[in-house]
């Protein structure tokens, strides 16, 4: 049964309830926290006697006592002595006014890029591998571990590196990371701590993600053009700068490979220019016309920083990545992570060696290489049918199409109007630095239209 | 059956298996680029024609063309029109020898501190909480997330530290974090963009911990004194930094609670000052002779980032951390976590809502109080018997004791006594940033002396 106390000054009312299962301070103690920061209790108040209170709730007068004392431990009260307990000066600074995020608009369908089809997620695999790791932990993986995550998986992913994409993967010098992002500041942070100060990247490409990370690592960026052969090796050279970020076997977004000559001229400069070459391995694993090339990381394991995320092979929700460092790089990566967070999540690490150990993680690709090139060639043959203008570009390869825009259209009328039918198209001029010269084009997520709405707070970007 | 061949010039040896499981194309190009990477084959090296490789090898001329393509592509060999197949200049640059960590020294028995008995982790709760968040886990939820962190778990945790800790806890300003390194991280770098260039932290205390985030951040650090009272608030404002980092409920190391007129002396001086307040809330969850102090957060909202962690109340391998944010900072910290990391990953957050709404979690913390306490009290009887002269001081709470050296004794000398007999004491030194005037003391981690050997590469800072 609720009891109550209500006199005054000050005039509160205050009520425990003797059924409740909370403990009885804990209950007073908090209607009295409560009463303080709602403001109904200011600064100076003068709070009952624990003897007046104690009468009036039906409590033990060294209950109120106890109370009284913890919140005078806390600062909420004092009490002079021989004189009454009060609200303390300064006791509570009432925090602003908080808004909650607004809610996605829903859409028919929604070709967001740069998210794998969650519905093809392995979710029993990956919960029999968590189980299968947490049954076999060792007590001391329990603790804080190697900042360049567990050696279980540095030495699987380092083979199945090797094996799938002729990496020259050293699990001594693999740093498992959370997920891209995570990766791309990690290794620029590096990059600033060798006097390197400008990063360029491709354009179209991600400059808002590299942009992001660079100013986490105090560096800045310069765009460089990308064209059917890939990024413009002259025209990195001619910015002078000594680090650039590039998409090798699937260029982003446009979807080319870098042709044979260009990976040459690319290790060339790093070479001439000591300059670091960041690799974004990201979709990889999807090719569905040939084998992918091999990682440019697999030519000069000195120059290249290789960048690998589970986020298009499995979920962006596991947040687990890896990078393949360079000698001369490794300590001072390694280093930034430990300061960033002293390593990842060791059971999720464990669970993922489980998986690629089992042969899982590769009958999933195979899996989801099916699904995306059947999706690929419906596009394909949609678009020749209903819109045989629109021109696509890129390899058979991965979980995007590019399309250009034929005739007079431009992309933000098109974007704008498969809107009002709730279809959500995605521009590509997001990825670009500064308005293009050629027609605009737009990309299509060809995975992701079944995902459902996009999730408040989660920011369209191309990719991470 | 190996299939050889053996050709010159180049003197190479090749082999490929048909009776292994890796096709036969994969094999050769793996088998080239070994050679190509170690060595064997240098800049200009001419390979066999296609017609030769494959006849010698008993392959088809289509596969090997196919594979002498691949090597192209990914720029490890030229051809010239009409000329031979040749290693592209500067096709491998070969990476620095590697090493790998020193193994660590085994000990009888290891005070490590900052670290909780492991062998008492919950894990049969775990994986339920595990299984139970995959298995009810929407499709969405494995997409990039709110940066926040799972509204599930902020919900959860808001309730909870508003219960156990009386914390103003506001699910939307809670920011969910890897662990207490990347909370201070993150708070640290929000505090940058306010202006603010100097962060204090207390003497004994963390002080590699804090200034390793606050050179993350671009800050400096000072340190200041702590008494009986907790921190000296006269001499951190003699400081003229506008940011502090604070242990209220349980100074680390020294084991005393921020007295009541220096928790309003600070929250005064915040305000005063227009100063932030970071308070580290690491081990509050276990005290022995009473219910600890509430979080100095419930006090002052707006004055006061409160970080947590489930290092020490489940494990640090987990990497789970929060931070409640003041209203002016909370955009600033999601906006850093987003670009560090875009969020931690999903599963092990709603697992840990799992496991905090099934009051598994109180009941774990309730063992372990439990477990530890009996232990610090076995600690006392001992140091009672066997060294009288060592006094044992700070609150009886958390896992780990302070012991003041008496008469003549010095802390180096005593913890190589200790390491002769094989067993790992910590010195206090390690937390002050500069030699004390004091009597040197040393930490007993009383949780940790059965964890077994400590992981190689986790290095023994107090805290994180």
């Amino acid at each position: 049964m609720p009891l109550q106390w209500s006199g005054g000054p000050p005039d509160l009312l205050l009520t425990v309830d003797r059924e409740s299962r909370e403990p009885l301070r804990a209950q007073l103690e908090g209607r009295l926290r409560d009463a303080i920061r709602s403001g109904r209790l200011g600064t100076g108040d003068r709070l009952p006697s624990s003897h007046a209170l104690a009468r009036g709730l039906g409590l033990s007068r060294g209950l109120v006592q106890e109370c009284y004392a913890q919140l005078r431990a806390e600062g909420y009260l004092v009490t002079r002595v021989g004189a009454d307990t009060r609200i303390a000066a300064g006791a509570f600074v009432p925090p602003g006014p908080t808004s909650a995020p607004a809610a996605p608009e829903p859409l028919t369908a929604d070709f967001r890029w740069g998210v794998p089809d969650l519905r093809g997620f392995p979710r029993t695999d990956w919960l029999w591998a968590l189980r299968e790791a947490a049954r076999t932990l060792p007590t001391a993986a329990l603790d804080y571990g190697d900042p360049r995550g567990e050696a279980q998986l540095r030495e699987v992913l380092a083979g199945y590196l090797r094996r799938v994409r002729a990496a020259a993967a050293d699990p001594h010098r693999m740093v498992i990371c959370s997920g891209y992002a995570q990766g791309l500041g990690l290794a620029l942070r590096a990059l600033a701590g060798t006097g390197i100060g400008t990063v360029a990247h491709e354009d179209p490409g991600s400059p808002a993600a590299v942009a992001a990370a660079a100013g986490w690592a105090g560096l800045t960026t310069v765009p460089v053009p990308v064209d059917e052969q890939g990024i413009d090796v002259r025209a990195l050279e001619a910015t002078g700068a000594r680090a650039v970020v590039v998409t090798p076997a699937h260029q982003w977004p446009t979807g080319v490979a870098l042709s044979p000559e260009r990976r040459l001229a690319l290790l060339d400069w790093a070479v001439r220019r000591d300059a670091l070459i960041i690799e974004d391995d990201y979709d990889a694993e999807f090719r569905y016309d040939r084998e992918p090339v091999g990682a440019l990381q697999g030519l000069a394991a000195d120059r290249v920083i290789a960048i690998g995320t589970v986020s298009k092979s499995l979920a962006p929700a596991l947040r687990i990545g890896w990078l393949l460092c360079p000698p001369a790089l490794a300590a001072p990566v390694v280093e930034s992570k430990r300061v960033n967070d002293r390593g990842s999540p060791a059971l999720d690490q464990l669970a993922l060696a489980r998986l690629v150990e089992s042969g899982r993680f590769d009958r999933h690709l195979r899996r989801m290489r099916t699904t995306y090139a059947a999706r690929r060639t419906a596009l394909l043959a949609a678009l020749a049918e209903h819109a045989p203008d629109v021109e696509v570009t890129g390899l058979a390869a991965g979980f995007h199409a590019v399309a250009r825009l034929g005739g007079h259209h431009d992309e933000r009328s098109v974007v704008a109007a498969a809107r009002d039918r709730n279809v959500g198209l995605y521009g590509m001029s997001a990825c670009r630095s500064a308005p293009p010269r050629d027609r605009y084009g737009w990309c299509w997520g060809s995975a992701t239209s079944a995902n459902g709405p996009s999730r408040p707070g989660s920011r369209r970007w191309p990719m991470c």
